[in-house]
């Protein structure tokens, strides 16, 4: 299980011939990261006098972001077991017309089996990505630089999980459906990057020295 | 220690008020992760008829991949260590005028000394960024969309780690030394970039269907 993880392992295993983890993974522990650094900035808002007047979002920011730090687990776990049944499609035999008929069918509904789990990832990466924006302008100006850090981490997942949508969808048969699932990674990709370069500037201002 | 942490502690300590590990320590984790899944490609990639002309690049990019790996775990440390002073020397008293000289002293210099590893992630992670390059390239296309991932994960690595050269790099009172490090980051980040860019465009044509 992905939550049995230690650090090292989890890289190890990533960087081997093994099929999962992979980018999808990968990406889900880098929105796990962002979620992280939303809640550590949260708790450090959190409690102090000069932020009293945000308390109340702080206290419903908190358990938000520790909740979509699981679930990123949680997706990056689903990711590994969506996979297996693609890698394992592309062994099947191919030698007689019924053989290439059988692998086209079950690839088909491998490929859109192994697409879900990246389009969920940057959904919950949009939902990081909105708390890691209101902690840019109410959350402690000591820890400015990781709402930046995080906002970074979610348009990594952004992409990454991106990535893995448009290579599955690329071979799909059902030229719709894939149409309509790469529309709409783009979508969460495109409102996700704008979001993060929002909050870049806001971040710059905090972190950045001037003379005036 | 680093290495020892599970995947499941680290993100709770990151999400924690603790004051390690923090957005540089993750910046190294996303690098990490970057370096790995270019081990991956070049694992894949290795002992592939299709791919039997590059044999002797792929030799020399997988074990210096897992070098960079290993370092970046060294470098999230090396980041923990360096800023345990820094959050130290915020909570000196400045009283007097004795104590007020004090504490600008010890800042200064733990600010320095919290600024040198992510400096040194930015300089690792250009090298995996490198190592990704030319695998977009020569790598097997069936991966492809992973170099990608690692591209993304290195991009958030820079963008991150700079943050914590910039905001450290605000509170120094040495401003030629503090503008020397800033110049010195925005230089990594921007070629850094710039490569994320190339590497994009590369994969991209890999991974989207197009009717021709």
């Amino acid at each position: 299980m992905f939550s049995d993880y230690s650090l090292t392992g989890f890289l190890d295993d990533l960087s081997s011939r093994k099929p999962m983890p992979g980018g999808g993974g990968a990406s889900a522990v880098a929105g796990a990261m962002a979620a992280s650094l939303g809640a550590m900035v949260a708790n450090l808002t959190s409690g102090k006098k000069r932020y009293a007047e945000v308390q109340d979002q702080i206290d419903e920011i908190l358990p938000e972001a520790e909740r979509l730090r699981d679930r990123m687990l949680e997706l990056a776990q689903e990711d590994a077991d969506a996979f297996y049944p693609l890698s394992q499609a592309y062994g099947l035999p191919k030698e007689t017309e019924e053989e290439r008929a059988h692998k086209a069918e079950v690839m088909e509904q491998a490929l859109r089996r192994a697409s879900e789990p990246p389009l969920h990832i940057m959904e919950c990466t949009c939902e990081v990505m909105d708390l890691l924006e209101t902690l840019s302008t109410i959350g402690s100006r000591m820890v400015i630089s990781d709402v930046g850090v995080g906002a970074a981490f979610c348009e990594a997942a952004l992409k990454g999980a991106s990535f893995n949508v448009f290579i599955n969808a690329k071979s799909m048969q059902d030229r719709d459906y894939a149409d309509e699932l790469v529309a709409k990674a783009q979508g969460l990709l495109d409102d996700g990057c704008t979001k993060a370069d929002t909050i870049y500037k806001q971040v710059e201002r905090g972190i950045r020295w001037s003379r005036s």
